[in-house]
């Protein structure tokens, strides 16, 4: 099927810094920012965002830092409003802050919808179109690239076409370099959007760019249905972050423009980052790392169906739409239940293990894998478990610890809090260790009282962390009785692993888990710092 | 701006059971999958596909227990594929087993792409053919309505055309009720899917469906361009749940054909529960609510931005693009949240409570409600105990029992199993006992004891079951540290409630979660046989 758009160079406009924290529960540094914006550079980008000088002094002092960094090639863009009704443009507060941000380009918004104009400004049509106006040339006059973005353009324009045209011709006139039409409320239809840029085209010549939000699940494709009808500058977030159902994610553009529309945009190579620059900006703004992303999550490409992972073997682009490798990600076989010998092979490659393995113990690891999914484990969350138990079957395998026995105390009295108190007695080589810990609950006290028994031998347990616990009940309709599955990850630097347990007693599935995450650590020689 | 297409009524057929749950840590049980129908059927879903019966005893099960299910409208669908190549069709055990599930519908899937055909299936073109032929027949011969999906149908179109209209023209000549265009892999542009179907509507004249996948970001946007194309038939799920990236997603395309496209297909009322299933559907998978969902969304229409904030409060519609109530969601400005003391009377008259409730206990209430929704307690789910709450603020309010103390003891000795242990004292009236039970775990322990206590004095309880125990970790980052917050459903005869604790340790959020289960029931007086 040919894609009937011509091919072109489309640019980049990272909002990460300043759009995408506006989601519930994100809040960068100044350093995170920093980092951010090196990456940004490293992937390609061609402007980023870096925030609003005039709103708030931590984005003021990013500015300040920020023009000590080298850059390939990102522009950095400072981002504020159009000057205040009946204020002087250059009285005005807030342009003054974006002038004092010094960087080449600067982003500005002005109102489009005369709704926004006289309920929400509370000023008249004729003098937002000045504010426009005046914004825009004192800015090139003071020798900045301006971005002008038209916020709520397509709201604006169902509202009133006329007025919301009148609006960019001043930002043109005025010398703005680019036209940003903005989806501020994120509920316009792709077909909607194309038909107004469209008009837009028409009666403007300055290059026009897109904002979009995902309030109705469509703002990568309002993006790409926007560059299909002409746009060349593309504005969105890493991972889509953003207000309520976020922004537009470069995550899925970026790729959907390269390797489905052909345009040009990042290198073969920057695109190879994709994946890590994704997982990279979650970190730094503590947020898991989604794994059902499009292109970059962990589970873009995993094949769970027996009949895909069989078609798959047979022939890879069976079941995925474009070489994971390109994006910086990979294929997984999500070993279950269902799985053959040849899975098992498949792992041991995958986990780079040394080791040769017999056909009769790849059927005994797998025998052993349904008896455990029986009982209500399971692997395909749980990598580092499912080495594990691949690496017992090997004679001569000696644990780093064995576990001998613990007990586990909680405690109600009345005028008392709770108590939860562990004791524990594990074996490390010929030494026997017996300790106790509390904790805030049973959990955390067995977290607690394990690691205390190990550190002497094993100091390099402090750098490694549980960073993630779950708790899945399996056949809740037994109530209380019910089976219990634990999964836990871990992390040391960017190094992560999952391990599971399961049983009807939550603090021995809880302790398989967790035993399972150090020894998993000790044995790969993780949390040491020179290893 | 006007949408260029006609109004028509629009089909809608939920896979949340069959291909949702191959998203990687979805299991579902045969009793959530029966509720899971239920709140589908009473959202309006036109057809439920119910799962593959010839896969696996499981679905087996659901669809000889689904029967005895009373539904509104909605159509229980079996899913398979085609004969196998060079098998006759009634000799087929899959095809068997799509007739014994005894569903009005079933939906086979056939191949359309060359390559699966001869690479996957190692059969030829022709034969392919036959498979899809003869099975749709024999199917259809047998009184099913017989719904095709064409599985990878737009790859292999890309592939072949000629091939790929071929099988849908075998299915359509074998009498198929609908041809369903599938992206199977997702990684199809709308502009492409829209060029291909435009070209089957010039020759095909069976209903066309559309079955998409979100590899590219674009399944919702592939689904509406696919309705506005022409498709009246459209596939998905509940959250978007599905392999890999998603499939596409029901809560985001429901509301866009509703409110935006002005396309009939569930009532106004029913829209109003969208929020309410999506919900409910993630707690029955066990996965947390994503925040960020379009429309149904805890944060869908959050509002952080201070100016955003600002602008609300002048104007509803500034930043919102539909009204948050018409798909049951609400405004939410994350700074101060503001809920109303007539929340509470109404709550009072919903639950049929028989008290009057003075303005300054409603405020009183509603800040405990408050207080506790901090700490982790969330009464969406457990009415039971927001009624309990608001009847202890009631003067004179005598609890049934009352809880001195407890000590849970879980213990693990090398070359014994795990024991787990419970010693409770509570008070009746004036009679304290103190009495000890065993359980498989601690909170079972638990549980057997507290009965054992209550049971001398309230007989009834015997005859109200625990049905369902959940538990959900909310900072999962906090590791093993992390608040737990317990949920558990009770039920007598056909009445089932719910209960909820939270706390950082499990037995604790366990014990207060179970004791509002067993207040509940014999404030209420149920479990008396003759009441």
């Amino acid at each position: 099927m040919e894609v009937r758009s011509q091919k072109m160079v489309i640019q980049l406009y990272d909002t990460t810094l300043r759009d995408g924290t506006q989601r519930e529960g994100i809040s960068l540094s100044v350093n995170d920012k920093l980092k951010i914006v090196r990456k940004l550079d490293e992937l390609g980008v061609h402007y980023v965002e870096g925030g609003w000088p005039g709103s708030n002094p931590k984005d003021a002092e990013f500015f300040a830092r920020v023009k000590g960094i080298q850059l390939e090639q990102a522009v950095i863009t400072a981002f504020g409003s159009t000057r205040r009704a009946d204020v002087l443009v250059q009285d005005d507060p807030n342009i003054r802050a974006l002038l004092e941000a010094e960087t080449r380009a600067v982003a500005i918004f002005g109102k489009s919808w005369d709704l926004h104009v006289i309920q929400v400004l509370g000023t008249t049509l004729e003098e937002n179109l000045e504010m426009i106006a005046d914004s825009v040339s004192y800015l090139k006059g003071r020798g900045r690239e301006v971005i002008y973005d038209a916020e709520h353009f397509f709201d604006g324009y169902k509202a009133d076409p006329a007025y919301a045209l009148r609006t960019l011709q001043m930002a043109e006139r005025a010398g703005a370099e680019c036209l940003v039409l903005c989806d501020t409320n994120g509920g316009t239809l792709p077909s909607q959007l194309v038909a107004i840029i469209e008009e837009m085209k028409k009666v403007t010549s300055t290059p026009l760019g897109i904002h979009a939000h995902n309030d109705g699940d469509l703002a990568v494709a309002n993006s790409l249905a926007a560059v299909q009808a002409g746009v060349v500058h593309v504005q969105g977030t890493i991972n889509g972050y953003g207000e309520r159902c976020g922004n537009a994610n470069l995550c899925s553009i970026i790729p959907n423009l390269k390797l489905k529309l052909g345009h040009d945009c990042i290198s073969d190579e920057q695109l190879r980052q994709l994946s890590s620059v994704s997982r990279y900006v979650s970190e730094l703004a503590n947020l898991a790392h989604d794994a059902h992303l499009p292109y970059v999550g962990h589970s873009a490409f995993a094949h769970k169906g027996g009949m895909h992972v069989n078609a798959l073997v047979k022939c890879e682009e069976s079941y995925q739409h474009v070489d994971p490798a390109l994006v910086g990600n990979h294929k997984r076989v999500v070993v279950s239940e269902l799985s053959g010998k040849s899975n098992i092979a498949y792992k041991i490659e995958e986990f780079g293990l040394d080791l040769s393995i017999s056909p009769e113990q790849a059927r005994q690891a797998l025998q052993q894998i349904k008896d455990l999914e029986n009982r209500g484990f399971q692997f395909e969350g749980a990598e580092a478990s499912l080495e594990l138990l691949i690496r017992r079957t090997q004679p001569g395998y000696e644990p780093p610890f064995e576990l001998i026995d613990f007990h586990v105390l909680v405690e109600r009295r009345q005028g008392r809090g709770m108590l939860a108190e562990v004791a524990i007695k594990v074996r490390v080589g010929d030494e026997v260790t017996h300790t106790a810990a509390e904790g805030n609950g049973p959990v955390n006290a067995l977290d607690l009282a394990v690691r205390k028994a190990l550190l002497p031998f094993y100091p390099q347990l402090t750098e490694i962390h549980l960073t993630d616990y779950k708790v899945r009940i399996l056949d809740s309709e037994a109530g209380t009785a019910a089976q219990v599955r634990v999964l836990i990850d871990s992390t040391w630097r960017s190094r992560t692993w999952s391990t599971v347990g399961s049983s009807t007693n939550i603090i021995e599935a809880s302790w398989q888990a967790l035993a399972d995450s150090l020894e998993y650590g000790l044995l790969n020689g993780l949390g040491v710092c020179n290893p």
